[in-house]
């Protein structure tokens, strides 16, 4: 089963979550992940995928102009209804606005008909509420994606696995 | 196939939307739909339930403290993992925050493991984008709850078309 | 005291509320409220203004991504710090998505580092939970912008007047 | 000038950083403030207090059920309309929801009439965009209410100054 993890990444914290996405989902027997930056997509993988996740980097709280471009003229052509929905976030400070992103992502995807889900708390720990977030260590000298790295992986999976249930 | 539709309701109009909304599941063939109010839930039938709707009236741009209160101490209890998860709310003004009431229970809803769906923009139109909403005619005299009876009927019939499609 | 209204406008219903929210302005004394979309900002008027009002129509239920982009490439750069911030919206469907606009703009504006303001229900009726939404009559039959005229223009006295209070 | 920082906690970790806030606020000269837990609060104090801060965990993504039932039934006959208003929030995982948390308080916030700020970015470094978060260390090993101090106290400082400025 096709999956993508579609990413805007500008210094390349937001490209290393999709891809550890994209390693966690091909945990899953029967999946086939690959990521694509926004400028770089194959949309026919797209189209043939039945799980999409999307991510961004915090800018200002919010996603970036070119992945808010991209959702308005390119992914709602890509007939994105009835897919399972995922999204993630990365961002300078533990306050910097990620899971605002992950909260607009998704309610994106809600708007093209997908079917929304992050695991949550219903597969044990780490819960995950909406989706993984990487605290990149540009500024927070504790912090850095290799903290995230597990998170990325495990969200992955489970979202693999659930398309896996729901469309094999 | 069971569907239930949980509701706070202080003056009947999210009641009525619920009921709207049950009335649209039971359009869908094999759909099985029931409306509750919050303190009256039969909690056999939500566990056996494929598809749970929730809703709350918009108290200052939140759902109610009843409802909030309910999420936390039932509603994780219920074992929705892996459900079919839809939100709607109710405002006196059309600005008056029912999208955030919907945003916030279907944040909530991602939190349990659930699946969420609007049917958004891929069922055509009318587009429902998170999830359908009444305005009542208590402050704004151009609104009322009638002229919403059919976003509310046609969601539930998305909703149960979808989670019978999924389940089944 | 100078104040602006700045917009982005596809149909001309988000536009027409921008006048609005204007008009509203100047019947407070000593307020000169000035209206821009975003291609024909004067920078040196927002300088100089104490409060800035931000607009959008909601596309998918966020804002367009031309507004998205004017926020963080000219926004960021206008020096907002310190002023009074408020937002509005418009939407074709009562559900579609504006309240989450305005909310999105409102954080924008709270990480420029501006005082966010839309009096609640502080001033009495009509409420405006966080900005005020016209429902253009596209899709709605029984809405339309004018229903929401009043709205936006107590918003814009509303607006003005603290504006003045704080800073004369 | 009287500040409140207002909050439910229920391990310690939110009550730690409401005092960290308080602390920093009362950096500011002529700042007198106090904390006070939901079921604790000095009305007389509060109705004085010429600006707000309101804290509360993430359970699920949302602020408590005890915080939200405090807002709707009591902050709302305080007369907080026209106070400065912010708002932070603590989580177990940095993913875990405390943004949202926070989005909701500013938002209820605005309701009541309050002018809500954070200093976001014109402040200069650190960046604090909605409002401070701590993730607590029951969960994450890396983290650690200590890591997130100097936010919170530089934040409760920033705070104090703009309501001196604005109010004195």
């Amino acid at each position: 089963m096709k999956l993508a993890v579609i990413y805007d990444s500008k210094t390349g914290n937001t490209k290393q979550a999709a891809e550890w996405i994209a390693e966690g989902m091909n945990l899953a027997e029967g999946a086939e992940a690959r990521t694509f930056a926004i400028g770089e997509v194959d949309e026919n993988f797209v189209a043939q995928s039945q799980g999409i996740v999307i991510g961004s980097p915090s800018y200002c709280a919010l996603m970036t102009a070119d992945m808010r471009t991209w959702l308005l003229t390119k992914a709602g052509k890509l007939g994105l209804g009835g897919k399972l929905g995922g999204a993630f976030a990365t961002e300078q400070y533990t306050h910097g606005g990620a899971e605002l992103v992950i909260q607009s992502i998704l309610t994106n995807e809600l708007v093209f008909g997908m079917l929304c889900y992050s695991g949550g708390a219903s597969q044990g720990k780490p819960v995950i509420h909406m989706g993984p977030i990487g605290v990149n260590g540009n500024v927070e000298s504790h912090n850095g994606m290799e903290h995230y790295r597990d998170y990325f992986r495990v969200y992955g999976e489970r979202f693999a696995r659930k398309a896996l249930e729901l469309f094999s």
